[in-house]
C-alpha cells in the first residue's frame, strides 16, 4: 500500500474535515501517500484529484462541511461510470480508496470495490445517523446540538408568548435527532414517522398538558421522507385543540457548522482505522464504532438497511413528557 | 413618583430581561418600587402584576425572551381596554409605565398616555429594528448573530455542494436584518422586498457569478410581509438559470437565544434612562439612542412611521456582491 | 415509596439540572413526591428543601450549574453530621435519596447510607469524569466542548503569529477533558500529569514540527492537582526551543454553560433510571452507563478509585500530533 | 492607482479576514490589483506578498485571525527597516498601502508614508479599542461577546457555589471590553486600572451586597499594563472580606473566534472606503467611524494617545452594580 485516496461523498456532514486530515496524518504516520478526491465520484470519474500537503489539512478540523467538495453523481450508478472511476484511480497508482459518506455512496463504493477488486473502506459520515453497523455516524451529534440550540431559542419565545410550536428536525427517515433533540430539548411530544395515529396521540396528550396548567409547548417532528411535513401536523393540531401554532423548519443549518468534540474524536478514531485497515489488506468493509470499540463489517451487509432507533428512547420519551 | 410599573408587549426580543433587570436595579437606586406586569396589555387588563424582588431579576440578564411574558391583545386596542388596565394601574398606586416593545404596543401605550394621564415612557424592544428615532432596538443585534450564525452553517455545505441556496431571515417589512446579516455573511445578493424587478437583477447576477467561475452562493431574502416568500423566488430563480436550489427559512430561531452585549448594554441604558425620566416628571416619550447619544422623542411622532434603511449600506452590498 | 429526595454535591456540573429536571418527572410519573435540597450536604444538615413543584424545574433544562446550588460540606464528614442530615430527611419522611455529584461526595452519600439505612443512588455528575462504573459522567461532555471552543480560538491567533500556545484544561488529577479536546483540537501535544520525563519529549517533538516547517503550535496541559502547572512547563519548554510562548487557564469557563444534548440525554437517562432504582428497593449503588448499557454498582466500589484513560486515545493521539 | 497592497501588523483581531476580503472585492470593482503581505511589517520587509486572487479571500469573511499572518517587526522600527519595505512595495509598482492594526502598527505605518511618500491608509483594528478617531475598532465587538460568553459561564457556577470570581479581561491598558462586557455580564463591580484606592471601595461594596442576602458576586478586572494582576486583587479582598474567591483570566481567547455581524460590517465599511480613499488619492490617514459616520483623520493626530472611556458608562455601571 504505497498511495491511497480520501473521496466524501452525498450529504455532506460536520466533521468529515477532520476525518480527512486524520487519514491524511495516519497515511504520513505508515508512510502512505494520500490524495484528495474533489466532489466526490463525479470528481472521481473526471480524476479531480491531488496529492494532499500538510497544508491542505493545516487549520480545518474544526470547519463543518468539506474541503474536497461531494456531490451525488448519476453516472457513478452506472457499471461504465464506475469503471471510468476505477480507471481514473489505477492510473494514479492509488491502491486504496477511503470512502466518507452515507447509505448512498456506500452501495457505489461497494459496487465499485467489487466489480474492480479496488480496496475500499467506508467510513459512516451522515448527520441522519442512519447506518447500521456502527452507533454513531460522523456529524450526527454536531447536528443534534444544532438542533437542540434552535430548540432552546425557540423555548425562550414560545415561553414568553405562551405559545404551541413545532420544530421539524432532519434526519431522513429516521428518527435519531428527533429522539436527542427533542429529549434534550424537553419537547412536549415526538412525531415520528407513520404519523397519522400519532396525530390523535399528540392531540390528547396536549390538551392535558395545557388543562394541566402549562402554558406553552414544543413539539419535535421527524421530517421522514417528507421535509415540510409538519405544516400539515401543525395545522391540524391546531385545528383540532383549537389554539394557534407556530413551525419551525430547521432545514440545512444543521448540515453545518463546526463539528463537536465527540464528531471529531470519532472522525480521527475511524480516519486512523480506516487507513489501518487498508495497509492491513481490508476491503470492501464498513468501519464503525459500536459500544464504544472499533468494529468492521462488510459494506455488503450494513448497505440498504433501516437502522433502528433504541426502544429504552421511546419509553424514556414517554416518561419526561408526561407532565 | 414612588411606584412604576414595567410590562413586555407584542413580539418578545432577546433583551427585554436585561432591561427589566435594568429598570428594577434603576428605580431601587432611586428609591421607587418597580412593579411587573405579567402577558402585556392582557396582564395588564387582567390586574395580574407584582412587586419585583430582587430575586425575580436575578440571574435573567441573559436570558432570552421575557420572564414578564408578553402577549397581543385585542381588548387594549379600545378605549374600553385601556380604562380597564388604567384602573388596575391607579388601583395598585402605580405612578408610571415603562413600556417595552414596539410599534404596535406603542400606540397602545400612547393611546392609555394619552387618555388616562399615566406617564409612559417606550423603550424601543424589537428585532425587526424598525422603529424610528432610535438608531437600534433590543433584539436586533442578537437576532442578526443569530442569522449570521446559521447562514455561516449554510456556507458550510452550499460551498461542499457547489449549491444555491436562499435564506430567508426575519424583519417584517423592514430589512435591517438582512441587509446587517447579508453582507456580514459574505451574501451574493440581498433580495429586499418589492421583489418583482429584482428577480431579473438577481438572475442575471447568479449568472455572471457562477459563468466567472463561482460554484456556490447565498441569497439573503427580507420576508417581507409575506413569510415563506423565498420558496417562490427559489423556484422562478432556479428555473430562469437552470440550477438547482435550496430554502432555508430561519424563522423563529431568530427571535430567542442569549442577548449580545450589545444588545443587554442598550436595554441597561435605555432602561436606566427611562427611569429616570419617569422620575424627571416626563411622559408620553420613547427613549432611543440616536449616534450614541441617548434621545427622547414623543411617541406619537415615531409610531406608525416606517424606518428607512441608510442607501450606504445598499452601496456597500452592491460593491461587496459585484463578484 | 412516598417520598424521595435530590441533591446536587460538591463540584457543580453542566446537565445536573437537566438530571434534577427528570428526576421530578419520572417521580410524578410513578406517583412518588421530589423534594430538592439546597446546598448541598450544608443544606441537608439545615433542613433546607422544599417539594418540588412543576415551575421549579419548568425551563431548567439548558441551564449550566444547578438550581439547587452545591457546596463542600467539613459537617457532613463526620458521623455526627451525616446523622443530622438524616435526622433532617426523617422528618420530612423522606424515604430515599438520589445524589448527584463526584466522587468526594460519593463517599459521604455511602456513609449516610450504610451508617442510617436510608437507601441512596448516585449519579456521577463531574465534568472530570473520573467516576469508575460509567463511561461518562454528567457535565463531561459539555467542558469539553468548552474546551474545545476556546482552543479553536486560541488557533486562530496561533496561526496568525506563529506562536506557540500552552492551554491548560481542567480535569483535576484525570486527563479525559485533555485527551478528548486536544485530539479534538488537533493540539500538537499532549502534557498528561507525571510531567517531568514529559517535558523532554515535548521539547523534541516541537522542535522537529518546527524543523519540518510548521510555524505554531497548540499543547494542551492537563491541569494535574496542581491548577496553575503549565505557566511552569511554557517556562521551561520555551527556553529550551528557544520559543517565545503564551498560556491560557481556561479554568472555571469549563464549568458554566449550557449543556450538550449529549449531557442532558444522559442526566434524563441516569435521573429516570435512579427514580425507578429507588421505587425497585435499591440502595447505596451507583447508576452509570457502561457500552451504552444503564448499570448499577454498589457505591462502595466505585469511590476513591482512579479511573484510567483508554490506552488506544494514547496511541491515536500520537498518530495524528506526529506531523 | 493600479495596484495596491493590504497588510496586518500587531496583535490580530476577529474581523479582519473581513476586512482583507473587502479590501480585495472593492479593489476588483474599482478595477485595481490587490497584493496581500504576509507576516506584518516583518513580511513587507522581506517582499513576502502575493496577488490576492478571488479564492484567497473565499470563504474566510467567518473565520478569526488573518489569512495574511502578522507579527511584531523590531526591524521596521527602524528608517532603514522602513526603507527595505517601502522599495519592497516600489518593486513590485505597488501604489498604495492599507494597513488593518492598532496604535503601534499605525505608527510604523506613519512613518512609512512619510518617509517614503507612499500613500497609507489605516484601519483600526484591535480588540482594546483604544485607537481614537473612531468609536470602534474591529475586534472589539467579538472580543466583548466570548468575554460576556465566558463570564456566562462562570455566573452559573458562582451562583451555584455562592462563590465571589475575579474575571480578567483583555483591554491593555483601556477599559472598554471591562465596561462593555461587565454591564452586559452583569457583574458587581468594574476593576479599573489605577486599581489601589478602588480595592477599599470594591471590598466596602462586596461587603454591603452580601450583607443585603447576595450569596455570589463577579468582579470583572480590567487587565491593565499587568495583565495577571487579578490574583493580586482576589488575594487582598479575599483577606479583607474573609470571603474565599477564585480567579479566572480569559486571556486569548478573546482574540479569536468568528466574527460578530458587527465587526464584519465594520470591516466590510472600513475596507472599501480605505480603497476608495487611495483611489481618491487620500493618504497618511486613518478611516474610523464616529456617530455612525466614516471620517478620516491624519493618522499622526491618533497616533500615541489614550482613548477615554465614556463617562456615562461609569455612572451606568454604579446604577446597576448598586444592589
Amino acid at each position: 500500500m504505497k498511495r491511497i485516496a480520501v473521496v466524501t461523498s452525498g450529504g455532506d456532514a460536520p466533521g468529515m474535515n477532520a476525518c480527512i486530515r486524520a487519514v491524511y496524518r495516519a497515511g504520513i504516520y505508515s508512510g502512505v501517500e494520500v490524495y484528495g478526491i474533489r466532489r466526490g465520484y463525479a470528481g472521481m470519474i473526471d480524476g479531480d484529484m491531488f496529492k494532499i500537503d500538510r497544508r491542505d489539512v493545516g487549520n480545518i478540523i474544526h470547519l463543518g462541511g468539506t474541503i474536497l467538495g461531494t456531490s451525488r453523481s448519476e453516472e457513478f450508478r452506472t457499471p461504465e461510470g464506475r469503471q471510468k472511476a476505477a480507471d481514473q484511480l489505477l492510473d494514479k497508482e492509488i491502491d486504496g480508496l477511503i470512502l466518507i459518506g452515507g447509505d448512498g455512496s456506500f452501495k457505489g463504493g461497494n459496487f465499485l470495490s467489487e466489480e474492480t477488486g479496488i480496496p475500499v473502506i467506508a467510513i459512516p459520515g451522515t448527520i441522519d445517523n442512519d447506518i447500521v453497523g456502527t452507533d454513531f455516524s460522523i456529524g450526527f451529534d454536531t447536528a443534534v446540538n444544532i438542533a437542540l440550540e434552535s430548540i432552546d431559542r425557540i423555548r425562550d419565545t414560545a415561553i414568553s408568548h405562551g405559545r404551541l410550536f413545532f420544530v421539524e428536525v432532519m434526519g431522513h427517515t429516521s428518527s435519531f435527532i428527533a429522539f436527542e433533540a427533542g429529549i434534550a430539548g424537553g419537547a412536549a411530544h415526538l412525531v415520528l414517522h407513520d404519523g397519522h395515529q400519532e396525530v390523535e396521540e399528540l392531540c390528547s396528550h396536549l390538551q392535558t398538558l395545557f388543562t394541566r396548567g402549562k402554558h406553552h409547548a414544543i413539539v419535535v417532528v421527524a421530517e421522514g421522507d417528507q421535509p415540510g411535513c409538519s405544516f400539515g401536523i401543525a395545522k391540524t393540531v391546531s385545528s383540532r385543540i383549537e389554539m394557534e401554532s407556530r413551525v419551525c423548519v430547521l432545514g440545512h443549518t444543521q448540515r453545518g457548522g463546526s463539528p463537536t468534540s465527540r464528531d471529531r474524536v470519532l472522525a480521527a478514531k475511524l480516519g486512523v482505522c480506516a487507513v489501518n485497515a487498508l495497509i492491513d489488506g481490508k476491503g470492501g468493509m464498513m468501519v464503525g464504532e459500536v459500544m464504544r470499540e472499533v468494529v468492521f463489517q462488510p459494506i455488503s451487509e450494513v448497505v440498504g438497511k433501516q437502522r433502528e432507533t433504541d426502544p429504552r428512547m421511546a419509553i424514556l420519551s414517554r416518561i419526561l413528557t408526561g407532565y
